[in-house]
């Protein structure tokens, strides 16, 4: 039996929102019976939705207010002005014990900027890191930070790799999950200092991880590593450069198959394998960036998603609290006595 | 009527060299009667290759050395010690006038390091960079810099993206070609320092570039630019993942087609619309990594690539040469009157 747990929403951020969260909430319901929710947003627009899933109705708590976070919304601006918004109010229910975790499809700067000003950060970990899973040739791959710290030092890589290290093993189910930094090449010389510093870390680092070095771009999809480690800079372009790529492919075969008379029959007849092909690629499986190294669970929406996809994110937020994925970091961060900023200092 | 013009080409670079090599220029040969070669390697491997194309010999002089740049090299042992190498005797050809231009599948690092010391730099421009085209939605697009450079600054952006507008307009024969750089954001205060400051740069710049601002990773298979400027480490990344994610889909695609009778049937009958699919995709197709911004022209080929490939490398050799793609960037140099470094200076 899986302990019951509380999800705060924020029904007013992503494109088509409230009705997508709402909708999103009914699937999550359906499917995670272990799950209530505690949901923010103006009453005039999410009342009457809630009203038409009258079994959702009974597990969730709406709260009202008439602020919201715009997609436009400066982070600063967001920070400062808007501390009775639907956003910033379902953070603040997880630091108040309320919730155990938050789910959010609005203006993911601001959602990072209040999450790591509410909850703060977890013992140890200088910045939190956006992460996701990604599918693989042999499965699936983490990867982060995928935008949160455009500049990263190996310290940062290194709290990085730990994170990763704790959500493929309690999460993903892994029992020795291989880690890779992202680099240019495979070479121990290869790349800038960070990425530099942050292997020659993992190498000496005092807790069983499996390093396993340097992995390429190609290596993501390969699934030659279970965590990818980088920048959120270089992870932010490479996961939209795999997002853009796979668009690009799916259009240049959509093309093909339309194109001639035998690939439209081909199709028609290949039509359960395509779709299935579809529905494995499908982005809204992997829906659900985490905000890792936080005090407190926070994930957020693509914001063009859809029902299907917010349920998915509400999914994620469930699992990271169930596995208890924070208390895992908090372990590992204990136990990783190494800090290169003292030794450094020593050298010098 | 095209000109006349040597290409030199290093036999011995590439896993299957020098068959793969030898067999490529044969194609090159036929496909580009305006072209001769000049071909380095060791007359015991080329010379029994060569004799069983007798018109590819009669359009190319060969040049013995037993030397030859290993992948395992470093790069500064290469340049140091392998001065008779099929490598560097192939680009002395071009600094010596017999060659308008290099080919060679060998060693990445040693090729630009080879090429850099005995080529230089065109006026104005710090370092090359590698250039590559992609497959877009909408057509193609020219990315730079795709490894050469780990650390750039806006200066080096800059220089960047007016070689890539000069290839985009001189090779791909574009009007206004759209100049984007790669970031994780579209707004203007995202990023790191060097795009910050290339963006202002190009906005303020004093030639007629049409600098559309920044472009995120899916912005690259979308098509939304026609030259995607950014860092060698960023770049390499962003290529690799996208070659990566496009054999992941492939793989899916496949074993998708190939497991059931149903998707089997289908994709017989619509074999030749998935064939024109895969052709579209080819990887061999984009094969021929420019390095540009240096005094001479230097393609790099994928060193696992097969004659097909090799040939569509020697094509964008000729191609470069045939466009006057450096006359170009000399040009537009010189007419770049702002200098950043000048303007700090005075600022400070």
């Amino acid at each position: 039996l899986t302990k019951r747990l509380t999800i705060s929403v924020d029904a007013m951020g992503g494109d088509d929102a409230p009705e997508m969260v709402v909708a999103g909430m009914e699937l999550a319901r359906q499917r995670l019976p272990h799950v209530d929710f505690l949901l923010f947003g103006d009453r005039e627009k999410v009342e009457p939705l809630l009203a038409s899933y009258p079994s959702l109705q009974k597990r969730c708590e709406f709260r009202h207010t008439d602020e919201m976070v715009l997609n436009e919304d400066k982070v600063a601006v967001a920070l400062r002005n808007k501390r009775q918004s639907s956003m910033r109010l379902a953070i603040n229910a997880v630091k108040d014990g309320e919730a155990a975790g938050v789910v959010s499809a609005g203006n993911t700067g601001a959602l990072m900027a209040m999450a790591k000003f509410v909850l703060k950060t977890l013992p140890g970990i200088e910045r939190p890191a956006i992460a996701t899973v990604l599918p693989t040739i042999s499965g699936q791959t983490v990867m982060l930070d995928l935008g949160a710290n455009v500049d990263c030092d190996g310290d940062n890589l290194v709290q990085f790799a730990i994170m990763g290290e704790v959500f493929a093993t309690n999460v993903l189910g892994l029992e020795k999950p291989r880690i890779g930094i992202l680099n240019i090449g495979e070479e121990e010389l290869k790349g800038n200092e960070a990425v530099q510093q942050a292997s020659t870390m993992l190498q000496e680092i005092d807790l069983p991880i499996h390093f396993h070095g340097f992995v390429e771009g190609d290596g993501i999809g390969a699934g030659t590593v279970d965590v990818v480690v980088t920048d959120g800079f270089t992870g932010n372009v490479a996961l939209k450069t795999a997002e853009g790529t796979a668009k690009m492919l799916g259009h240049f075969l959509k093309e093909a198959l339309t194109g001639t008379l035998l690939g439209k029959l081909g199709a028609l007849i290949a039509g359960p394998a395509l779709n299935a092909f579809k529905e494995r690629v499908d982005p809204r499986r992997y829906n659900g960036a985490m905000f890792l190294g936080l005090n407190g669970i926070c994930v957020k929406s693509h914001g063009g998603t859809d029902a299907l996809g917010f349920a998915n994110a509400i999914g994620v937020a469930a699992e990271l609290v169930s596995r208890g994925i924070n208390e895992g970091i908090k372990r590992d961060m204990e136990k990783f006595v190494h800090n290169p900023h003292e030794e450094q200092a020593a050298e010098a």
